[in-house]
């Protein structure tokens, strides 16, 4: 469905290079009992294009200037469901505090946010789209 | 409220032609019982054309190559509720890992994202609009 | 920060016209014991205008033609949150049953969709802004 | 990534000044048992700008005229999590009762709307974008 004079590359490079979400939070506790079920935060990316996406996120607090640049590759052609959890570089995403989240790429990516919760017996999930700047 | 001089598909043919899921996950397990409460993960597509949609979906990985294309259609007046659980053609989608898809048709469509997920006592939902390209 | 040339209703008009939900789903059965707690499927739809908001739905099904149109009129800056559940006139949206909407009016309007499952024990919720067509 | 000749403040104004939330409820029990569990609705606001953002807030019902604004500012480079349950000037927002919201901004914000609901033994969360005008 793609016109003939586009390069692979130019027809796979779907989304945007600025993406927000505005509501982050992870939860300190959980009753999951495996990394699954574990309470986490995830920015899901997806690089459908045949270059290699880098990626910087930018994470906002409420009473403090911005921590950051987390730096990431995600591969081309490749999805990468990063847990804020995991981010410790340059420090780690501190647990139960709010914050919100900028992500920047050099090429095209679509990202969507997900939390699963499992403080209480039963988890509890979000999932949106994020912020397309 | 359409303009006299358009033909009804042209009224009728909302949305785009190509909408991204970035989070993807299919949970192994559920305590459901029953189909409608078994874990699952859902492409809500509308057809709201005069026209049959020729859908085509792409399935990327975390670690390899991506699978598909997927191949569907969608009647003229119609919506299909399809689940990644009963893709099967090129391929299974995998249990338990992460993925993103990547939609498109010949004809405008709108898709939405739902995840149930019941691996624990109690169901879980998700869902968003996906992206637009 | 409106512009001063602008009329209150221009100022106020925020929306679309035509918003699409794509996934539908009313479980007929549900725990929660009270008309809040059941399981319920709604169009959330705010008027921020100063003119009333005439509001057609019609609903997509997998497998038969569109039903409706349903009318409604959402007074000037008046939200109103309609339950699929209650829809009747000219035929009541069947349980357990795909399926999708479109909603167009004739003032803009803006369209939030929120489905409260109450099949088990814990409630789930999911909610996401419609797709603006 | 940015242009050379941008300022600062330019690169990252993120956003749009006009947000809406269609769908606003705030159950009036709660099961959690600590503020974090209380059932509440939160407007989670990123000012990515370099300048205060002041913010105003338009409450809208399904019977009554809208109440407001409810003022307040997010500092540059900061996030608020603004919980609607504690919004009390000029009044507050009554409970068990359907409203709409209409958040506007003099600089550029992103808004993503989230509930957790506590009513039953198991929390539910729901988080979508808010509609950007």
């Amino acid at each position: 469905m793609a016109e003939a004079h586009e390069t692979a590359d130019q027809r796979n490079a779907i989304g945007r290079t600025e993406w927000v979400i505005a509501e982050g939070y992870i939860p300190s506790g959980g009753t999951g009992g495996s990394p699954a079920l574990e309470s986490h935060e995830t920015a899901c990316i997806l690089n459908a294009s045949d270059s290699p996406a880098n990626v910087e996120i930018t994470i906002y607090f409420s009473d403090r200037e911005p921590a950051g640049p987390y730096r990431l590759t995600v591969q081309p052609r490749r999805t990468l469901h990063q847990r804020f959890n995991d981010l410790s570089d340059p420090e780690d995403v501190p647990r139960d505090t709010d914050y919100a989240a900028v992500i920047r790429s050099d090429v095209p990516i679509v990202v969507q946010h997900t939390r699963l919760d499992s403080r209480q017996s039963a988890l509890a999930l979000l999932s949106t789209i994020a912020w397309a700047g």
